[in-house]
């Protein structure tokens, strides 16, 4: 397909949506896509930029000549160019936008101001607004007339003479409205808004729990300057899942098409972490090595004690740091939450001991082995529940994202609680 | 606030929004729960029985008597009836529905027909559909006298005679256009549409992936049926990330809110398939119990190396079965991304390699011992990296949903080659 030939090429992704096209790009080799892009020519959608891989928007950015970027950046919705450009250094940014027209350049310098993850960098600076004595009448002849529109928009916001909001109204709404209704008679005034500084996660939060389509963005004076749609929450939303994901599973945010060794350096640190708490478990374990010298069986069962805490702890843990994301878990019913934990923690835990005691007879002949066993996971279990529920309210407490960080303290106490536990026991009841 | 002082509660609850006032009854005792909606009686919205967890909405269902279920079922949209009587038994369900006008009715059974997770439960049978020879005006004052149209809707859908959907029409666009122009002129024709019996997660990938906000839905004969909307698809997505979440820290769907002896059989289970492998990787060390009494140190350092296999692992596998689960992960890319992994793995693994020999010779004076965990741990790190993708591919592969059981997969395979490896080693090179 890649023999150069442009009229080929260009017939076989024309009818690509861009999110297809993009998956498309992030399959070829790293000449080949810029080669396409440039075979493309004027065909391609600039919108297929934004829903590439971020590393490989990073690498086509510096490969593409700077007069592609710029005039994809003119043709792009404000949000969408903010997207586009924001991960550029200030140096390249500024390029850029000197080859946009002016007013288009206002805004998009305006929004780059925003700190990334905010409500001002997410938002759209295109919105349509209508002030409140207006009839529906009037406001569908403004729409008609006005060239300068969003591409597709769910709300109309109704503003004073300041700027200043004072409701909206679903599009829908204005098409079943008779024609000399009164915009501020059929508006919604206790909307959701939100200003500029908001954080992304709180704006998806909102969009979730009251089902919102789109909402208004002030500034600091309370004017409206923006509007987000819900399909920049979507994304958000989907964003902050897979950093939970990955983050609990030890990853940066990492994507498939990161080059080896930046993937090998961002696992590296996690990892070094891991061998720091495996050393701090092992050293517990030193405590006991006359213990394990007379009694082998001892170093043979007690991974089972450790795993067993682990894997309780995780399940704690990952219910725990859902529920802090979804704020489903808060300072209301933490007592309840950690209550109700411990209880389900020594149920199992008992339940647990019961059968690996008996198997523990059973496989050594050895009914104090089996006592042990039995009585270090009870405490494991127990201490795997504390653990998987105290320890992110706690991180959670100081403003520290528990799924970064929780699932480290976890193992650790439930390996070290496990090996000391076990082995403790052990020296003390059996030698 | 419960003191039966009816006018007091419904004044402090009046201004909720629904979604928080889910919050603050999932917050309540269950004699509470009960109480406060039987004191807001009217003014109570039934809206709040879609916002509440599984477990605390059926409880509910059970304790309020049938008229008040059936009057919030009147006053729904269909899907969100739907979605709150789906969970009943069918006599329960055919109880309401006969307290329910006859059209709602028919259509509510027809829902409940469809499978749960369809696009045909997802949907609201209320929805615009249009001739495609009515002009602008005619479709504006059909909306503006029709009663029975949705709350609210962002695209009229155009069809022919016999309900075959030609096209689909944004509102704005709609709003844009002078009443002469004519609906097939100005409406989009390739829109994505679904059927319903399409998988809740396809519909929520493609609502992502082309960034929809509603869509129809047509019935096995290609004719119109329903509408979806970007608010339900919302749910789906955080449901379907939240599941993998849960699925991967090893709980099932549980909510905070369930009770404890659901929650703790449900971890039992996964706690007893722990169990199985972590006896398992205790059998594998047994081999060499006559190894571990000639040099206690082995038994010392045994979970450095399957701890540190253990966690490579896990950032393999949640990488790769989120990018499975967001469809970043295909046959089409599988070998690069293999052999990726397994250059991270094994660049990884030399590095730790050294680290953990010399502080194993440091530790305990022992080259050989340093020289047996560095060759140990490379090992564990390339088994770590393989296991960590091709489980979850040969599982997805399968059909299975990756997030279930790669897991206990993965742990089981770094547990027994790194103990094995390592103790192995030992018996052969130090012995």
């Amino acid at each position: 397909i890649e023999a150069e030939d442009q009229s080929r090429t260009r017939a076989l992704v024309r009818d690509l949506h861009e999110a297809d096209l993009a998956d498309l790009i992030e399959l070829l080799r790293a000449d080949e896509r810029v080669r396409l892009i440039e075979l493309m020519g004027r065909t391609f959608d600039p919108l297929t930029f934004t829903e590439l891989d971020e590393s490989i928007r990073d690498e086509l950015l510096e490969a593409l000549p700077q007069q592609v970027i710029a005039s994809a950046v003119r043709k792009l919705d404000t949000d969408d160019a903010v997207y586009l450009i924001g991960d550029l250094d200030e140096a390249e940014q500024r390029e850029i936008l000197s080859k946009v027209p002016r007013a288009d350049r206002m805004a998009l310098r305006r929004a780059l101001d925003f700190p990334e993850y905010t409500a001002g960098r997410l938002m759209q600076t295109d919105f349509v607004a209508v002030p409140s004595f207006w009839s529906v009448g009037q406001t569908i002849d403004y729409m008609r007339t006005e060239k300068e529109l969003p591409e597709s928009f769910y709300e109309i916001y109704v503003v004073d003479p300041t700027f200043h909001l004072a409701g909206a109204l679903p599009v829908s709404r204005v098409l079943r409205t008779p024609r000399d209704s009164v915009v501020s008679d059929i508006m919604d005034t206790a909307d959701v808004s939100f200003t500029v500084a908001d954080d992304q996660e709180d704006v998806a939060y909102k969009f979730e729990q009251y089902n919102l389509v789109s909402a208004p963005v002030l500034d600091e004076e309370g004017r409206l300057v923006g509007m987000l749609t819900i399909d920049d929450i979507v994304d958000v939303i989907q964003e902050e899942a897979e950093e939970d994901i990955h983050r609990l599973g030890g990853v940066g945010d990492e994507e498939i098409t990161d080059p080896v060794w930046r993937t090998t350096r961002s696992r590296f640190t996690w990892l070094a972490v891991n061998m720091g708490t495996a050393i701090l478990a092992s050293w517990v374990i030193s405590w006991f090595d006359a213990t394990i010298d007379q009694m082998v069986a001892l170093a043979i069962l007690m991974p089972i004690v450790a795993s067993m805490g682990g894997n309780a702890g995780t399940q704690t843990m990952t219910v725990a740091v859902r529920a802090l994301a979804t704020r489903d878990l808060g300072p209301l019913n933490a007592f309840r939450v950690i209550w109700r934990e411990s209880v389900v923690g020594v149920i199992n835990g008992v339940l647990f001991a019961l059968i690996m005691g008996v198997l523990a007879i059973l496989w050594f002949g050895n009914d104090g082995l089996g006592l042990v066993i039995g009585a270090a996971m009870i405490i494991n279990m127990l201490a795997a529940a504390l653990a998987g529920i105290l320890i992110p309210l706690t991180l959670d407490w100081f403003d520290i994202d528990p799924a970064i960080s929780s699932t480290v303290f976890v193992t650790t106490v439930t390996d070290v609680i496990g090996f000391f536990a076990f082995l403790g026991l052990a020296a003390v009841w059996l030698l």
